[in-house]
């Protein structure tokens, strides 16, 4: 028998919770506030947007959270997800380290989201709501809740950022193929979306401006609510199988991590994955660094104010105490449209805080050659948000080499790059820069800040 | 513990074997003939093309060949791929039928091609090989070529339809990320694309005009080989190893299909999963219904003419004993690319002629119909191909909801969508028709045939 290749759960093994992080750190994080009274919010406010069991996880202080058996159930058409030997990869580098990566991209749309989509359909469903809005940009949420939508039966609407709407049809061709509607943003049919085109009529668009359309819809349409794809506690919470089926799947390899790396857009991959290592690392079950990789045009840990911002453009939402570039920063164009938010989940941004985690930026260039290797190597082409993590494990791999050490390297590989392939058309024929966000920019966008 | 979902075999239980059908035959099909002579050819005859490991694989008579090593390695980064059983479909249809799929879309570039490209690459690079040509239509092969290229070292050179090549951008870029250069067909780099230029400088392109290209090349460069992804002997012999892990997880399911369908394009996908349980009906072990599914819009099985045809559109290739509809026919451009070949394999049509098979013809919106039902059920939108077999499928599970019958239904599930999403979209707007072969135009094309 040769040595595996890869560790696959049966079914039956499938972690039947997940797992919520606050209980086990040294202080809780700070409550968000209320925009008008900047006292904290209380389950009131959240209810025109969220059914009542996501608030309560939103809040909740309890260390595991049951997983329904109705969610456990759209869980097996694609979970447990595969946790990977990269043999091949770590062949090609010639390093002593040993390399894994949890792979997401088996799921029905391609990524991670539907880990909480899922969930989020089933509890709306399961209180009678009929419909959810929801914002994308590239469109991997957006097609992640169309097809939870799909399962439960709701109605899905979706705000695209227009500039995706049109470059990507795919991604809405995917989300119209489970039935979800899809309107692209800036649109005419929220004030929000009005006010901007009023101002300016050729907008393409932001996904702080198309989660105002989504919270307006929500918060006025009838039996609808809204749901997010990352940043909030309840939806950090939903990925931690990640990590759960993870440590499981270590178990069997024999193996503890040294080294874990994910990429950071609003938090919810890494999170996923990081959480339940985190509290085995404070356990002191094990002491992996555990690194989070943000790209150098969206520099959100390494270089935003951690502060209280809006989670959206039009200020709608609460206030969040979150590291943040500021609500209406909007960064270059970069192909990983999942990592171009302003801000980043404040439980992510509390943890960093505490320093239990560390944070890097890269740019797009080194990115984009990871993925190239990676994909010549281990088959699977890696969406453009998780390159930033390969690119990170290959340059610890690649000291590993120098120093001869034997790290246990593991990484998020929350995607494939199907519909992303225009963006190793524009790598390959030398269209891709690094992107780095400008002092002077940078220096602007923050002095809106408190 | 719930109802399983899907049957996953450990690597440990891939199979190491792939299985030869032909032994177990009542009689061998009629061998290919050299077009000038009309005697059937040798070993000699193929040498320029394939490697010698290939044509002792062609023609061998062995019930059993023996996977690489090195090939079960790169298996191993998809397979064993599971089989689930569609509990959301049955429910949604209403029926008593279990119905069961084989998913191959599981491989690196979502289809079974694969399974078969990586033994090609492999045996060409242990002899010595540097380059591989092949054509590809909308790119499911030669982006499994291109992949399998990149894991043994070898350049990869691939002819694709000039339709194709112009409006589906993503399979190329796929191709090219893996490290393969891709022209479009015609092309004025051979004879035979320069010939088909001069007569019609706009020309579109067909899989036999790229076939004719990826040949000559070939035959002429040097250290080059050719690669097909289907139609021959030794291809459909990589991909038993669909079939045989589905016999271990029925095995593991306690369960045995009645019914088995599968799509038929050149043959490889159907006779792949076909093949394992043709030997066990053979064999008396179990009797399953085997039907293959085919385009209207190319219905070789059950309206083509059983006769020695060329496999391209120049005559640069051996004749081959099948059911054609003649080797100039250019079917309708439907979606499903992989369905659009004149010819089919020698082996399933002599099977065919046997009446060890059925065959089914069907139009292309209950196809699509079938495909959106089963994405908004089990989550995996499949490929336009696979929808001929999920059709017929559902129709098998709803006559059984009109006969209380509890028949067990296997469908061979060879690739998803995500490259093939813009044919859902003609789907939903309402553009999709059935495309129906019209007898005169059917007429004309088989007369050419001897």
């Amino acid at each position: 028998m040769a040595e595996r290749t890869k560790y696959i759960l049966d079914e039956a093994d499938m972690p039947a919770r997940w797992y919520n992080v606050i209980p086990d750190l040294p202080e809780p994080p700070p409550p968000p506030l209320h925009p008008g009274t900047r006292e904290p919010i209380g389950p009131d406010d959240l209810a025109p947007l969220f059914p009542q069991a996501l608030i309560a996880q939103e809040v909740t202080t309890e260390r595991y959270v049951d997983i329904p058996e109705e969610v456990q159930d759209v869980y097996r058409l694609w979970r447990p997800s595969p946790l990977f030997r990269a043999r091949r990869l770590e062949k090609a580098l010639g390093t002593p380290a040993r390399i894994y990566y949890k792979y997401e991209g088996v799921s029905p749309v391609g990524s991670h989201k539907p880990n909480t989509a899922v969930p989020q359909a089933f509890y709306n469903a399961a209180e009678g709501v009929a419909r959810l809005t929801t914002e994308t940009g590239a469109g991997q949420w957006g097609s992640a809740l169309a097809f939870a939508c799909a399962t439960f039966g709701l109605e899905c609407e979706v705000w695209q950022v227009r500039a995706s709407y049109d470059q990507k049809p795919y991604r809405k061709l995917m989300m119209e193929t489970f039935g979800a509607t899809v309107h692209p943003s800036p649109s005419e049919l929220t004030a929000s979306g009005r006010a901007i085109l009023a101002a300016d009529p050729g907008s393409t668009g932001s996904l702080g401006i198309a989660i105002s359309e989504a919270v307006e819809q929500a918060a006025q349409a009838e039996n609808t609510r809204y749901a997010l794809g990352s940043v909030l506690n309840h939806v950090l919470l939903h990925q931690t199988i990640i990590g759960e089926e993870a440590l499981k799947q270590f178990e069997l390899a024999g193996d503890t991590p040294d080294v874990l790396v994910g990429c950071t857009g609003g938090g919810s991959n890494f999170g996923g994955l990081a959480f339940p290592f985190l509290r085995e690392k404070l356990a002191g079950r094990m002491d992996p660094v555990i690194r989070a990789l943000e790209p150098a045009a969206c520099p959100t840990l390494t270089r935003g104010k951690y502060a209280y911002d809006f989670g959206d453009t039009a200020g709608l939402t609460p206030l969040l105490k979150m590291h943040t570039l500021g609500h209406d920063f909007i960064p270059d164009p970069i192909h990983a449209g999942g990592l171009r938010y302003h801000g980043m989940s404040p439980l992510i941004s509390h943890i960093y805080e505490l320093g239990l985690i560390e944070a890097l930026a890269i740019g797009q260039e080194d990115c984009f050659a990871a993925g190239v290797k990676f994909a010549r190597t281990e088959g699977i082409i890696p969406a453009p948000e998780p390159t930033h993590a390969l690119a990170a494990c290959i340059q610890e791999a690649l000291r590993c080499k120098e120093t001869g050490e034997e790290k246990v390297i593991l990484t998020a590989l929350c995607g494939h790059a199907h519909l992303d392939l225009p963006a190793y058309g524009a790598y390959l024929a030398g269209d891709i820069s690094d992107h780095a966000l400008p002092d002077e920019v940078l220096a602007k966008s923050l002095a809106g800040l408190p």
